[in-house]
C-alpha cells in the first residue's frame, strides 16, 4: 500500500442507550459500511447527554482518526446538544444556516406543522460546516471538518450514510475468509497461534459458539494481501481438517 | 442521598465488533443489570484487540468510575490478550492461578478434553484478582479491584453476572415514567423544556419514532426522587394531553 490506511471511530449520544433503554444499533451498521469502503474503524465510545463528555469524546477522537462518526441528540428538544457541543468541540460559533432554514421551512409548510423555535433549533449549524441530506425527516446533519454528525434514529442515520458516503475516501478493501471448526478452540489455539506468526499481513480472529451438537469456533481471517489470505486460509482449513479427524477418532462430536 | 452515587463504565474489547462481524449484545445487557441496581452507567468504549489500547482505555476509565466492566478476549487463543493488558494496567505480574487451574483441570477431564498449553492459558490471572464463577463453560472470569472482567460470548458474561451482581453495592433506584405523545417532538419541545427546568432532578428525554399512524414521541422522565417524578410526570402527560387536543383541531394524525 502506498497511502496510509483510513481509520474511524463512532461516537454514540444518548443517555438512552446507557440507561439500557434503547439498544444501539449505529455501531453494527457503521462498522459494516466502512468495512466495505475499506476504512478500519478503531474504536467506538457512548457518552450521556452533556455537553462536556461529548466535547471532550469528539476531541479525543477527531485528532486520532481520519473520520468520526456522532449520532444522537440533533433534534428540537432540551436534550439534544449535539450540534452545540460540536461547536465548542472546534472552538467555532453555531447559528441558524440559511439552507437548513429554507430546508426545514419548506419540509414544515408541506406538512402543515408550526415553524416553532424548537423545531427550528433543528437548523443551527456550527460555522464552516455543510450539511448532510436527510431524506427521511429533512433536519440535515452536518459535516465538519472530519466529523460527520448524523441522527440517532437508526432508519434517519442510515439514510444519512448515502450522502456522507460520497465525501469518504475509499481504502483498500478488507478481505475476509471463514473456517466453522467443530471443535473448541482450545484444541485449534496452538496451530493457530503459529499460523497467525507466520501471516503477519493476515489478523485471524477465533470466536467460539455453542452449535446445536456442540462447541464450535468460527475462524476468521482478516488481511488486504489477497495472496497472503488465501495462503493462510488454506493452512487454517488443513489444520481444521486435521484436528475435526483426531477429534473424531477421539469421539467428540 | 446521603452517600455518594454508584457509576459504572463498560469496555467492550474485540475487532469483530469493530469490523461490523459481530453485533454487540451485551452493553445492551450490562446497561439493564445496572438500571435495575441503581448503579449510573456513564460510558462504554468499544476498542480493539490490541494490549496498548485496552490499558490505556481501562486505565482511564477504572480510576474515573466506581466499577468497570470488560467483555472479551478471556478465551485460549492468541487473539485473547486481556488478562495480559488487564495486569499490565494494574501493574502487577499474571500467572497460573491455583484455584482456576483446578477448576479447568476437572472440568476437561470431565469433557475428556486434553488440558493442553493454551487451554491452562484461561487460568492465568492477573495477581491480587479473585475469580468470577462461570457456570456455563467453567474457564473463570475476574475482578481485580474495581475491574470486573468477563467472557464476550453473551450466554456466559450473562452467567458471570450473577456472581458479580453479590459484589456490587446497591445504589438508590433510578425510577422511570413514560408518555407517549402522538406528535412530532417539535411540538412538544417548548412546553418540554418548561417542565425540564421546573424539575431539575428529574432527566427528561425526548425519542421520536415512526408509529403506524405517523410521528410520535416517547417522552421518559427517570429520577431518584419519587415525588418529583410524580410531579414531574402529572405535567408531562397534561402537556401531551392539550397538544393532542390542539393537534386534533388542526387535523393532524
Amino acid at each position: 500500500m502506498t497511502t496510509a490506511q483510513l481509520t474511524a471511530a463512532v461516537l454514540l449520544i444518548g443517555d438512552e442507550i446507557l440507561s439500557g433503554r434503547t439498544k444501539d444499533k449505529n455501531l453494527g451498521f457503521i462498522a459494516d459500511y466502512l468495512t466495505a469502503m475499506g476504512i478500519d474503524l478503531k474504536e467506538a465510545r457512548v457518552v450521556s447527554d452533556q455537553e462536556e463528555e461529548i466535547v471532550t469524546a469528539l476531541n479525543a477522537l477527531r485528532r486520532r482518526y481520519t473520520y468520526v462518526f456522532t449520532t444522537g441528540g440533533i433534534g428540537p428538544t432540551h436534550d439534544d446538544i449535539t450540534a452545540d457541543a460540536v461547536a465548542k468541540a472546534f472552538g467555532v460559533p453555531i447559528d441558524h444556516d440559511p439552507k437548513a432554514v429554507e430546508i426545514l421551512l419548506a419540509y414544515f409548510r408541506e406538512l402543515g406543522r408550526e415553524p416553532n423555535e424548537a423545531r427550528m433549533r433543528m437548523a443551527r449549524i456550527p460555522q464552516g460546516a455543510s450539511l448532510i441530506d436527510n431524506p427521511v425527516s429533512k433536519a440535515p446533519g452536518f459535516q465538519i471538518d472530519n466529523v460527520f454528525v448524523l441522527a440517532g434514529v437508526p432508519k434517519i442515520m442510515q439514510a444519512m450514510m448515502e450522502d456522507v458516503a460520497k465525501r469518504l475516501s475509499r481504502g483498500v478493501p478488507m478481505l475476509s475468509r471463514n473456517v466453522e471448526f467443530r471443535g473448541g478452540e482450545g484444541d485449534a489455539a496452538k496451530p493457530l497461534g503459529e499460523i497467525q506468526k507466520a501471516f503477519p499481513s493476515v489478523v485471524i480472529g477465533s470466536y467460539p459458539f455453542q452449535a446445536p451438537d456442540g462447541f464450535a469456533t468460527n475462524l476468521v481471517l482478516r488481511s488486504r494481501d489477497a495472496a497472503a489470505l488465501e495462503e493462510a486460509h488454506a493452512a487454517v482449513r488443513r489444520m481444521a481438517q486435521e484436528l475435526t479427524e483426531a477429534g473424531k477418532a477421539r469421539g467428540w462430536s
